[in-house]
C-alpha cells in the first residue's frame, strides 16, 4: 500500500545543462527537479503564465525593497506594458528611484564594504553596493518647482497625486511611474511621505505653500478593484507595506481571497512579520484562497524575478 | 610592533553563568565576551542607556513587525512612561492590534505548523504562531461608529488622528496609543491606511461619510523635532516603514545624522532594502554620524528586546 | 462551538520587564506570551530543565559554529560538569580553540568590518569579530611535539585520541576537552582532521612518524550508547557535522527516536540541509520520536544558549 | 573633483528581458547591472570561466547540503567530466544519495508542509520537500554485503575508500563518486562516518568484521594538492565540512591563499560560523589571496549553480 503512495510521487529529475540553454529551458529543468529553490522558481514561472492567461483574473503587483537601484526597473516597465500587472503598489523610495532615472541620473555600480564617512565627503549615498549621486536631489527640486502648481491644484487621493507625477515626467529614461499612467494602472503608495518624494512636498509645504493628498482615499479605489474583480492574483516583490496593503485588499475578494499568488523574499517567517509570512498564512484571514496555486521564492528578488520573467516573457 | 597592536585589543572573556542570574549581570558576561551576537546585546544595552541619559538627545523609535500579537506591547508602554522614548513611529497593524488589546481583546498562542484552511473555518487569524478570533473586527466596528465624529470633525495630519484615537480609547487594558497620546508623544504612522484602522475608515467613506487626513502633514512635525533636537537617537525594531521614515528625518539632524543607533533585525542586508541594511550604511546619507555609536542586533525583537531592556531598566 | 476551541487557547501574555530582573523570571514571562523567538526560548528552557530530571534520558549534545571563540566555552563546561551532557559531538575548529585557551592563549575582541589583508600582515585570523594570533599556532607545535609519542603509541578511535589529549591538556585554563576525559564523556568528532589538531597530526605524518585513528571505529561506541538508552535527549547548536551524527544515532534508540530537542540555529530550512532542517523533519526518519518535547530556537546562538542555560542553572 | 571620482563608477544597467532569452544573456544582463544578488551571480559567472581557463589553477569544489536530493547531481558531474574540478570535497550524505541512486532508486518531490509521523508509518524519509523511501537502505545493505571484502581487503585512506566504492558502483545511473574514480579525480570526505555510508561499514564492524580506513592520512594528499599547485581555486557550496577542509588546505598553497573563490550560500555571517563567513574573511589566515577575485553569492545553490553552470557551460 505505502508502495502505491510512493508510486504516485513524481520522481526528482536531476537538472541537466545543455550549452546555449535558453532560460525557459532552465527552468523546465527546474520543474523537473521541483524540489526546494530550483522546484520553487519553476512552480513560480508557471503560476505566472496561468495567471497572465487567465482573463477572469485582476493581477496585483506589490514592490518592495531597493529595487531600481538593483536593476529590476525595466522588467516591471516590461511587465505592466505586457499585462502582466493591473494594479501596482510600491514604496515611495521605488518612485523616487524611478522618477530619478527619468530626469536622466543613473546608480552606480560599488561595493558594499566601503567607507561611508568617505561617501558622505564625496556626496553619494549608498544602498548596500549601489550608489547614488546627492546631486540627485538638485533635478528633484527642479522638478517638483516646475510642476508643483499642476500638483497641488486640487484636493487628491495619493493614486491621483502619482498619476499626476507619472503624467508630467520627462522622457529621459523608461519610467515606472509614467508607464502606470499611461496605460491607466492604478498605482498605490500608502506610504508616500516617507520617501524622496515625500521631502520634495515637505518643502513646499515648509514655505507654506498649500497641497492635499488624503492618506485614506486611496483604500476606496483598491478595495473596489478587489470586490469587483472576479478572481485576484498577487505578486509579492520583498513583502513590506505594498504586500501588507494588497493583502488587506484580497479579503474583499469574492472568492474569499487571491486564486494565484508569488512571493519572492528572503525575509524568516519566525519573527512573525508580514514581509516573511508564507503565503499560506493568508488562508487564516481569507487573503489567500485555500484552492488556489501559490508558491514562496526564498531569493534574492533580484536573481529570481528576472529568471521567472525571462522564462515566461514571449 | 604586531605585539603592541595585539596588546590593545580585549581579551574574550567566556560567559560565566551563576545560579538566580540577573539579567543585567547576564548582559554584563556578554558585554566581557564582547563578541557575535551576544557582544551586540551588551552593546545595545550600553547604547540605550546612555541615549537614555543624555539630556540633549531625542530619542526616536521605529517600531515594526508583528510586535503587540509577539507580546511586546508592555515594554514599548513602560519604555514611552520612562523616557526611553520622544518620537514613536510604528506600522498601522501594531496600532490596530494595541487598540484591539485596548477593547478587551487579546491574542492566543499556538502552533506555527497549522491547517490555516481550518482557522479560516473557525475565524481565527493567524500570525506566525500567535492568534486573533475574528470577533475583534466586531469591537473594532463599534468603536469606530460611536466615535467616528469626533474622529472626523476636522482636517488632521495622521499625527493628530492617532492621538485622537489614542484619547478615546477604553482602559480596559494598557496601550500604547493611550500612552502617546497621555505623555504628548508624537506618533507617527505614514502607511495608516494599510491597516484595520484604515479598513475601518474605509467602512466609513464607503458609506459617503467623510473624514479628511492628510499625508503629507506629517512631514512637518517629524522633521521640525529632528531639525530643532540638539541631538538625536534611533532605535529600530525590525526595520520597514518606520525605520526609513526616521532616517529620512535624521537627514535634518543639525550634528548630521543620529549619535546614538540600535537596530534590532533578521532581514538580510543583500538584498538591498532599508530593513537589512547595517546602521553604517547611513552614514554615507548623513542619516548616522559617523563619531555616533551604534550596533545592528541580528536577533529575532522578541528575545533581543527584552532583554536588552531588563538589563538597563532600573 | 469555535468559541470553545478559542476559550481552550493560552492567551499571549505582554512580557513584563522589572528592575533587577532575574534571567529566569525574564523567562517565564517569555514563557507567558508564548509565542514567535520569545517563546521558544521559554520552551527550550522547560524542555532543558525536564531533560535534565528525567534520569533515564541520555542527553547527547552537538557543538557547531565558532562557539569557543564567541565565548561559549565556560557555558559548555558548566553543562559537562553539572549532568547536562552525557555524550558531547563537536567539530574540529572548536577542539582546536578549546585546546588554544586551556595551552594560556586566549581570543580577541575586533571589528567584523577590517581590512583583513592588514591582518594577514600583522598575523592576526578572524573569526567574524572574534580574533586570534597566528602564534597560537607555535604553542600547538610544542604541544604536539612533546606529547606526539603518547598520542601515537597505539591504534585508536578518535574518541580515544581525543580523550588522549583530553588528559594531557595543561591546566592553564579551564577545557571543554579536560572536563571530558575527567567525567568520562564521550567525546565525538568524526571530522576531526579538519582542524588544526588535524594539521599538527599532519605535520608529524609528512615527517614520516605514524599514527593510527580509525575513521569509523567511533560508529560502534555512539550507536551503542543510543541502542542501549532507555530514553535520548538531543541539544543542538548550530547543526553542522554534530547535529547529523547525532541523528543518525537516534534512529537506534530503542523508542524511536529522541523524547526531547533543542536545536539552536540560524540557518534556513529550504535550501534542505542538515543544519536549518526543523527537528520535526526528523520525525519522518525515526529520529525525533513524534510524541517528544521539542522546540526550534531560531537565533544566534551566543544570545540563545547563555540565556536558556542562565534561566535553568540552580 | 567628486565628480572625477563618480565619472569612474559604473552605471547599473537595468536588465532587459528578452523573449527566448539564453541563460548566458540574462547573466550578461547581471554583469551590467552589477548589482545586489544579481551582480554577485554574474560575477561567479565570469570567475567561474576565468578560473576553468586558467591552466594554473588547481580548482577545489566544495558541496554541502541535501544536493542529490536537490537536484544538483549531473551537473556536478557534468563539471567533474568537464574540467571543472580537479579536487572534490563533500559530505557522506551526498556520497550515500549518489550512491542511492546508483543503486537504481530516485528520490521524491513532495511538499515541505506534510505530517511526518504520517512518512514515518509509510516508510518515507524527508529532506525539506524531497522525499526517499527507506526500502534504499535494503539496497544499500546488499551493495555493502556484496562488496564488503573487497573493500575491507586493505588499510586506506578516506579517499582511497571512497574511490574503491566508485570502481565498484553499478552503472544504473550517473554517479559522481564514479566519476571522480574514472577521472581519478580526488574525492576527500572527512566525516565519511557521519552518513548511510557510515552506517553500513558500523553493520559490519558491529558483526565483527575488520576494516581499517584512517582519519588523518587523506590530509597529506589533500595539502600535498595545495602545496604543489602553482595557483588554487575554490568553490564552495553551502559551506560545512567541505569548505572548511579545503580553506585549511589553502594555507598551504604557495601563493598564499586561492586565486579564486565562488562562494554559495543562505547561511548568514554574523553568528561567527565557517559556513555563513565570507571569503573576504579568508585573506586574514592566507586562506584566500588578498589580490584573488572572489564572490559570495548568498542564494539557494539550487537556484544559483544552475544558472551561473549554465551561463559558462558551452
Amino acid at each position: 500500500m505505502h508502495d502505491i503512495w510512493i508510486k504516485k510521487m513524481k520522481k526528482v529529475e536531476q537538472i541537466k545543462i545543455k550549452p546555449n540553454m535558453k532560460v525557459s529551458e532552465l527552468v523546465k529543468q527546474m520543474e523537473l527537479s521541483g524540489v526546494m529553490g530550483a522546484g520553487r522558481i519553476a512552480k513560480a514561472a508557471i503560476i505566472l503564465k496561468e495567471m497572465k492567461k487567465d482573463k477572469d483574473c485582476t493581477k496585483f503587483f506589490g514592490f518592495a525593497g531597493a529595487m531600481v537601484p538593483g536593476g529590476m526597473k525595466d522588467i516591471v516597465i516590461d511587465m505592466l506594458e505586457s499585462g502582466y500587472i493591473d494594479v501596482f503598489v510600491t514604496t515611495g523610495a521605488n518612485l523616487t528611484h524611478d522618477l530619478i532615472e527619468a530626469l536622466g541620473y543613473h546608480h552606480l555600480q560599488g561595493e558594499s564594504n566601503v567607507d561611508d564617512e568617505e561617501l558622505r565627503k564625496k556626496g553619494i549615498d549608498r544602498i548596500y553596493d549601489s550608489f547614488m549621486p546627492n546631486q540627485v536631489y538638485e533635478g528633484l527640486e527642479d522638478f517638483f518647482t516646475k510642476n508643483f502648481k499642476t500638483l497641488s491644484e486640487k484636493r487628491m487621493n495619493i493614486k491621483e497625486f502619482l498619476w499626476k507625477i507619472g503624467s508630467l515626467m520627462p522622457k529621459k529614461q523608461p519610467s515606472i511611474l509614467r508607464a502606470c499612467f499611461e496605460k491607466k494602472i492604478p498605482v498605490f503608495c500608502p506610504a508616500i511621505s516617507d520617501s524622496g518624494i515625500g521631502l520634495m512636498i515637505w518643502g513646499r509645504l515648509a514655505e507654506g505653500k498649500k497641497i492635499e493628498v488624503d492618506a485614506f482615499e486611496d483604500l476606496k479605489e483598491i478595495l473596489d478593484i478587489a470586490w469587483t474583480a472576479k478572481k485576484a492574483g498577487v505578486i509579492y516583490i520583498g513583502g513590506g507595506t505594498p504586500k501588507n496593503f494588497i493583502q488587506q485588499a484580497m479579503q474583499f475578494s469574492p472568492i474569499g481571497g487571491a486564486a494565484y499568488g508569488i512571493q519572492i523574499t528572503t525575509d524568516r517567517p519566525e519573527p512573525g512579520g508580514s514581509s516573511g509570512a508564507p503565503l499560506k498564512e493568508g488562508i487564516s484571514w481569507g487573503k489567500m484562497n485555500a484552492q488556489g496555486k501559490f508558491v514562496d521564492v526564498i531569493c534574492d528578488a533580484t536573481i529570481a524575478l528576472p529568471i521567472i520573467y525571462a522564462a515566461v516573457k514571449e
